[in-house]
């Protein structure tokens, strides 16, 4: 079995590698952003998850990197297409696609990315391709539906807890919960070992979003590396303020209304006067005791599953890997 | 077999059938527009193209209805995308999806729309699932490469004929030969005959597109249902122009140049000028014999194919009816 570290770097030589074939494609102006795009790193925990979870089964991991691929060029896809509609600027210290290459090759260049990783799907044979297949069409669905929760949302002046979750589950957690479950059906793994696998990809995925909020509301920029309170300024909901909401008394709530609403205030006081609504409310901890539950979630379906603790042991250790983040 | 117009009116109630369907759905604000854009109607001669294809090897069209529906899709989620990038405001008489909803959602709900494509493309079990995936994969991402193209050259002076064929083919064509193949695969067809039809439908997606250029150059305006010389305001390329680049003198190029870049020329005024040095140039006969030439080579291709002559009898007769479009 590899490490995750070993994963990571074979997975990163792959992507090097398709990502240099498509630079010889015609029309450039389209397959350009997109190597520009997968060439801005990021984490890739979605193929590592995809790999990971296949390696718990195989050795070789060779026919599953088309796959990893696969679900490394849909995530980018959705990047490219929510920067438009963020009208977000930057990523990983880059100028997003559509600030580079302009706002028409981000739509064009993002929808050959969606057939892309169709086509990096389909390029291994495997029994269970069908059902990877419609898992992954599914998820890409789930995925459109989610961000479109996450534009109402901003509009709206009370998101519940549970809209909450459910928005965050489908934006960002069936993704990860596709990835485990790719991985398990390309191994042949049972369906139930497959299910369990998507189960825990919904956990960490939940737990790996609320955590952005946390560290985007109480972290130390240097660690997350970018400015704390962008959530606040952007106007965004986020687990935090949903909760801050949810638990303010009447007065409070309006304070909290007032100030996120006063376009003439100041960011960093405005970020101020946020926190310490929240501070009153001790969302802090409360945020933090919701990611904790979140990953004994996983760490319980993990125990679940029906393998050797040996071979599961990546897993704790990617958990635990997960979590120093929001130290 | 079915006649022409009962496939269309098959289709339409499948495609009013589903596309209430989506009414349902949640968020409501992601699926309204692609109903909006599957009600709005059009000529719908892709799906219809598909099923005629089955039809030939299987009386019984029912189980392709979803795969015609999911080429209908598609091409629907290439409006959406590209009304955006062109700017285009109307569309069959309607505002255009980013017009009405906003940009964002035309963006996103043309994503759900690619991804709906597969899910109904996969809806019903056959022996070639795997060809049909992957030609429409293929077809999709040369549909971007084709609208990249188009893109690319409304900034360029010369565009040669051959560049602008391989340019249609891809954004117009392929879709054509496409459904054309899938309805063929569907019926489980020999692979010489699926590619036959593929072939007649790239000449009948070329000659088709020619025609829409000639349409908007020489057409009749009441037939033709939109303002002739469109894209002579727009400064797109079109079988017309490129021809008459191709053609014409130096003196009478820089001629039509200045034309189509003197913005401050009155609509009217600057089509009935390039019109002239069309006129000068021959060019509507030129298109015309091009549009002729299409049209027989899907003939000499429809003779090919290894079917009694009595079951192609109706793609004989698309192909008049195709063909009146001109007149």
């Amino acid at each position: 079995m590899y490490t995750i570290d070993e994963l990571q770097k074979i997975l990163n030589a792959e992507l090097q590698k398709r990502s240099s074939e498509l630079d010889t494609q015609k029309p450039a102006g389209l397959y350009s952003p997109i190597r520009y795009s997968l060439d801005a790193g990021g984490k890739r925990l979605r193929p590592v998850l995809l790999l990971m979870a296949y390696n718990l089964f195989h050795e070789d991991i060779e026919s599953a990197l088309p796959a990893a691929l696969a679900i490394e060029v849909f995530h980018n896809f959705t990047l490219l297409h929510d920067d438009i509609m963020d009208k977000s600027e930057v990523r990983r210290n880059s100028p997003t696609v559509h600030v580079k290459y302009g706002e028409n090759s981000a739509i064009l260049s993002g929808d050959a990315m969606a057939f892309l990783s169709y086509r990096y799907l389909m390029e291994e044979n495997s029994l269970r391709m069908s059902d990877v297949l419609e898992l992954f069409t599914q998820t890409a669905l789930e995925v459109c539906e989610g961000q479109q929760f996450d534009m109402e949302y901003e509009s709206r002046e009370i998101v519940s807890e549970a809209e909450y979750l459910e928005m965050i589950r489908l934006k960002t957690a069936v993704l990860l919960g596709c990835s485990l479950k790719c991985g398990a059906l390309l191994a042949n793994s049972t369906y139930k070992i497959a299910n369990h696998l998507y189960d825990l990809g919904i956990n960490l995925g939940l737990a790996f979003q609320i955590q952005d909020d946390w560290l985007d509301a109480f972290g130390e920029s240097e660690y997350f590396g970018k400015r704390i309170g962008g959530d606040i300024i952007a106007g965004k909901q986020s687990y935090p303020l949903v909760k801050a909401i949810e638990l303010a008394d009447d007065q409070t709530k309006q304070q909290l209304r007032k100030v996120l609403a006063d376009e003439k205030l100041p960011a960093g006081k405005k970020i101020e006067s946020v926190l310490e609504i929240y501070n009153q409310l001790e969302i802090k901890d409360l945020a933090f005791e919701k990611i904790q539950t979140l990953f004994l979630n996983a760490e319980n379906i993990l125990q679940q599953i029906d393998l050797a603790e040996p071979r599961k042991s990546k897993f704790y250790e990617l958990m635990v890997q997960m979590q120093k983040r929001s130290h």
